[in-house]
Order: C-alpha cells, then structure tokens, then sequence
C-alpha cells in the first residue's frame, strides 16, 4: 500500500483489507501488509521484503499523474523490465480525460494533461495492462527472464477504481495460473456477547488439543468477542468440535455460530416478525438511525422495517414531535429514555421504539428498547471523546433490539 | 502492527494511523507500517526489516491471555532479553482482572485467569513497564548489551487502551532520549474542491524549482483535493509560494488554505452568522445528521447549532412531521428535496434546512441547501453501493452549506 496520506495517518487503509478478503475468497492467504510513502526507495526496499517470501505481490496507490506517482516505474525496475509508451492505451486514457475534463468545464491546460497521461500509458516490457476504471491503467508484471521472484500486480489507490479492476486482475493469464494451485481455504466465524477474553481463552485451552488443523484467533471489538478459524477443509470436524466447546460453555452468550452481525439478526428478526421500528436519540446525533438504515442497505424487504428517526439536539427539535412529547421534559434518566421510545413508537406508528439520552457530556447514556408488551433499558457509564463513546453504545442498542427480537 | 484480524481486513487498523499522527507532532517521521497475523516467524522477520532502517519500532497488539497473543515473546526473543515473572505487575493485573469481573457476574475459572494474567505480567530483562490501560502492560524493551538494533515499544491492540498508554511511553527514559534529537517537523493541508487533479499536476510541475525543501503530496478525497506539505521550519518561505500558486491558479476552488475541514468551517459559519441548521433526509439515512452533530462533538457554542434531523424512510414517518409536511408527496425530484429543505426549516424553526432524497437505488440524488433568501440545488448521478453513494452525497451537502453560509 503505498501512500504518503496512508502512511501518516491522512486516509484510511482500506485497500489492504479488501484485497486480504477477495485473496480469502481465492484460497490466498495474506502474509504481510505493508505501507509506505512516496518515496521510490521505501517502496523498493518494501518490495525486496516481501518478495522473498511471497508467491505474489500486489500494490496499490501511486499510479495517478502527479509527480509523487511513481508506483509503475519502481515495480518495472525492480522486476528488470524497462517501460514502453502503449500509445494505443494513451488514446484510451485521453478519451477518458477528455469525458471527464467536461464535468469540470473543460480543460485549463491541455498540455499539462497530456504529459500527466503519457506518463500514465508508460508500460512494462511484457506487462498485461488492466484497463483504467478511473483514468490510470493497471498492470501485471511478470519478473525479467533470467531473474526469480514473484510477479506484481500494480493496481490504482482509490478504492472504487481498484475493487473495480480487480476481476481484470484475476484473470490475467499469470496470475490465473498461480491461483489455479490455491487450495480452498474455509473461515468461520463465531460471536458471544458479554463474555470476557479471559474466559474464553480458558475454553479454548481446554480443547486445544482438538483444534489441529484450525488457526483460531479471538478479537474484541464493539464489546463483542469474535472467533475465526481458517482451515482446509479437511480440518472441518476440528472446527465442529471448537464451536460445541464453545456452545457448551456459552450457551447464552453465543449469538451467532455462522457469522451473522448482530444488525443482519436484527434486521431479519424484524422481517420474521413483520415488525417495524423507529429511534429517537439525543446522545447519539443520528449515528444509531444511520447504522440501522445503513445495515438495510437499500433491500426492499429490509428498509421497510426501518421507519424513521428523529435526532434531537436541542428543545427546539421536541417541536417537531407535536403531539407525542408531553412526557420529553427534564434531565436524562432511564424514565425521559423510556418516554423517547415510547415517542417514537407513538410518531411513526412503529412496533419496536428506541430511545437514547445521555446526561452532559456523554459520562452517562440511558437507553430503552421498548415493544408493545416489554421493555429492556440500560445504564452505561461512558468516558471519553464523544466519538469514541458513540461506538460504545450502537452496539449495545443493537443487542437490546436482538434480545427484544428473539424475546430473551 | 500485529494481528491475523487486521491482517485478513476483519478489523480495520487505528493504531498506525493515530501513531503516525503522534510521531508527527513529535518530529518523527513514520518509515513504514506492517501488518502483520499471528505467526511469531512473521513478526519476527517485519522487526528484522524495520529494524534495519529506522530509530524506533512500536508493535501494536499481541499483548491479551489468549495463545495467539505473543509479541511480547517474540520482541523479548529479538531484543535478546529473557523474560522474566514480575510479580508486584502480576498483582496489579490481578487486582484489575478481579475488578473487571464483577461486570460479568464473577470468574467462572480463577485457575484460567491466573494463568492469562502471569503470562501478561512476563517482562523482559530490563525493560520497561507501561502500566496497564486495560488488563495488559505495555513494554518498552531496548536491545541488549553487545547488540544492535532499535528499541521497541511494545503497546496493546486495543485502541482506547494504546492511546491512554502513549504518554507514558514517550515519557519513558530511552523514548525521551531519542525523541530529544528529532526537529520540528511542520505539516500544512491545503483543500480545493472543484478542481481536477491533472490540473493541480500542472501548477504544481510549474512551481517545482520553487518547492525546495518541502515534501509535497496530493490526495484526491471525498470529491476534494488536499495538498499537504511537510518540512522543516526552514523551508517555510517555500510553503508561502506554493500556497501563493495554487490560489493564483484556483482563487474559488481553494476553501482551505490552514487545513481547516469543510465541516468545521460549515460550523464556524453557522456561530459566525449565529445560525442553525436542520436535516430531513431520506436517501442517506441519518448519515447528514450524524455527521453535523458529530462534527459539533459536544462543543456547546456548535451543537447549538444544529437542531436535529429527521430521517424518513417510509410515508409512515411522514407522519412524525404534523402540519409542515403537505408537499412531501409524490417521486423525488428537485422539487421535493426543496419541499424537505423547508420543511425541515419550519418543523425546527432552523435558520438553514437541508432536504436529501433519492430515486430508487439511489440512482440520483437531489439535494436542496434552502436559507431565508436562497436556495443551493444539486443533482447527483450515483452509482454504486449504497454505502459508497453515501459516502460521495456528504461532502456535497457539506460544500453547499458552505456555500450558502459565505455567500458565495
């Protein structure tokens, strides 16, 4: 991954993990990830690193036409070809910059842009070009003849370009023969609630000796610990064993043995019942009413089921609730939580309403999730940057809702 | 950066990026980042790469009681520095351990937890002790006598838990010895929107004999462009020059010139002008309401600002907004993303109200930015994921609140 915003901090990563899920998919396992800048030496040397122990190597980042590109020419001499101008490809890529230049009312210095798109149609000596899906091509570069190492998949830094390339990428002829050696390689994962790491690491060491053939490894996250194995399918009996140790010792705790998120249990567990819900949060600032309209992602069946949200930030916005609010008055407490969701039951007319308050400062946040005959609330003392504070409740709402939901 | 979670994309890493962020103000320049699974051969081989090139190595992760967890190990085993058992940490873990507990109803297996808690409390001969933020120690471990290499710090996964320790770290004796010699490293951001990155290419080549001393990236995000420079104070004269070029050549497009987000300035706008703002949205699902109150972030002078939204996803939410909702009928339109816009202004008597709404699938997006005397209208072709198109309808919302809160 290479990137000077990368590297210090600027954007997020979020080539690495895709590409480390699509390899998944294709029996590849990942061995390193490594981030560099922009400079021609990091990359190189980074390059040399993995090279050594890998059968292949992709990048992505610096193929764009500013002169901290430099991805394309570093891969060619490191794999001892020298680049070519493809100028059929330099057609291509100018029709492309011509299609795009109209958006921002034409171009302001043509030939700026055409040394920025030679520079991008520079090719490899005996590279397979992947087609641009933004404006840069990618490339598959084998490694001289007479020289060993993995071949490299250079690839485009924006997300959308280079998940977009990737099938291209597959298929080329070299990599399609690599691939055609990988082995199927299985994940599994499993989710508990409300256990401690602790806890499970103790199961997990009382069947270790059961497991052979898993790499098991456990994670907290979001509240939530998570276990996935990798294995060959060989290995799948192992794999029963650990989620029965793991059921067995867990039995209430482990919420889903196939993998399943607590928001898609809740978003089916809605659509089972027929149910609907709705939110009216302060402490939150909309952030529960977007992961729940967010987890629907558009399907008809689900996005039903989600009716609305009212974020209230100020006295200003019970206004907007006439009718419903008589009770929305006064300092955050479990009951001023309760009459939210009871409000938001009342003003969208929805089964399940959910409502979320927090005292200044987000030190104390109430929340209940309330249907026609129960109610479960919580009480969460939480420090800390707002932000961080908000990535402790969504979670918590969200089991409230499941538990609500399979009536636990 | 360790582990299989990050390394296969389940977990996305914060700790590099926030790591780098420190390092930065500190002077420091990051080399490299490496991700690296839970196999102590790798781990080992990326301490041996970096360790070749740079001052100081940090690992993140590793540090929990389950056998996965083994970076302490492995760096003590580089260092060349036996572990040892301190017992007073092994108490003080303990007495964590037995606190965190009681949230879980008591220990089901104490010879379990004894067992995670000594490993956790093994500290390399001669290194430091960070104390623990969650049930894990931190380490700072130096290499031994007659040997070379960088120190290593050594810090838990758990991005809360490696931030509270960060301070301690760098208070640590050989940290504050090495970090004496670092100069002050400057970095500026500038930010434009509007503007094609081949054409900033070609004022940044025409510059280039101007720039000596900076080290210049561009990033095309979120729709903006951000050029951020990085130097040392010296070289302040040439940051002045390009700053000057690049508002010559793009007087309107640059919006930022001191690294100030749209999103605050949207802020500092609305304070300025003593405005609010109000949100009714349908296609982004919450997403424009958490991101307004999330920019706010508990400031009182900000979150006064924003009123609240209201987000529908279905006619029955209608229903919520009595009386100010006659024309929120019929298929979206640039029409009806106005009649959301001023319907959120009269339901929360906002100065400022913003209307988003979508035809099916998010095909295109009307946006309508309406104040008392204009209106700012926008329509999106998005294509794509919902999730991706939500990501592109943001930071267009924000830029025509921007608009409409300068005048421009």
């Amino acid at each position: 991954v290479t990137g000077t915003e990368v590297l210090t901090g600027r954007v997020t990563d979020r080539n690495g993990p895709w590409l480390a899920e699509q390899l998944r998919r294709l029996g590849v396992d990942v061995g390193q990830i490594v981030v560099v800048g922009d400079r021609p030496d990091d990359l190189r040397s980074a390059l040399a690193f993995l090279g050594a122990g890998n059968d292949l190597l992709i990048t992505s980042g610096g193929l764009g036409p500013t002169a901290d590109d430099l991805t394309a020419e570093v891969v060619a001499r490191v794999q001892g070809r020298p680049v070519r101008l493809d100028s059929e490809l330099e057609k291509r890529i100018t029709a492309i910059v011509d299609r795009l230049s109209v958006r921002f009312g034409g171009l302001r210095n043509p030939e700026a842009t055409a040394a920025a798109t030679r520079k991008q149609a520079m090719v490899p000596e005996g590279a397979t070009v992947l087609e641009p899906t933004g404006t840069a091509p990618g490339l598959v570069v084998p490694v001289a003849g007479g020289r060993t190492g993995p071949p490299v998949i250079v690839l485009p830094g924006p997300p959308r370009e280079l998940q977009q390339m990737w099938p291209a990428a597959v298929d080329a002829t070299q990599v399609r023969a690599l691939l055609a050696g990988a082995p199927e390689l299985r994940q599994r994962t499993l989710r508990l609630w409300g256990v401690p790491e602790s806890e499970l690491a103790a199961t997990l060491r009382r069947v270790d000796g059961e497991l052979a053939g898993l790499e098991v490894t456990t994670c907290l996250r979001d509240g939530e610990l998570e276990i996935v194995s990798r294995y060959d399918p060989e290995a799948e009996s192992a794999q029963v064993r650990l989620v029965d140790a793991v059921r067995a010792d867990f039995p209430a705790q482990l919420f889903s043995a196939d993998g399943a998120s607590v928001d898609e249990l809740v978003l089916h567990g809605l659509v089972d019942r027929g149910w609907t819900a709705a939110v009216l949060e302060s402490a939150t600032g909309g952030g529960i009413s977007a992961r729940l309209t967010r987890m629907s992602n558009g399907a008809e069946a689900f996005s039903a089921r989600i009716l609305g949200g009212l974020v209230v930030s100020s006295e200003a916005a019970v206004g907007a609730l006439d009718g419903h609010c008589a009770e929305l008055v006064g300092p955050a407490s479990p009951d001023l939580a309760r009459a939210m969701a009871r409000a938001a039951r009342a003003a969208f007319g929805a089964d399940v309403g959910i409502g979320v308050t927090a005292i200044d400062g987000l030190e104390t946040v109430h929340l209940s999730v309330l249907t026609k005959d129960s109610e479960r609330a919580r009480s969460l003392i939480v420090s800390g940057a707002t932000q961080t504070a908000r990535q402790r409740i969504g979670p918590v709402v969200m089991h409230l809702l499941r538990l609500a939901l399979t009536d636990q």
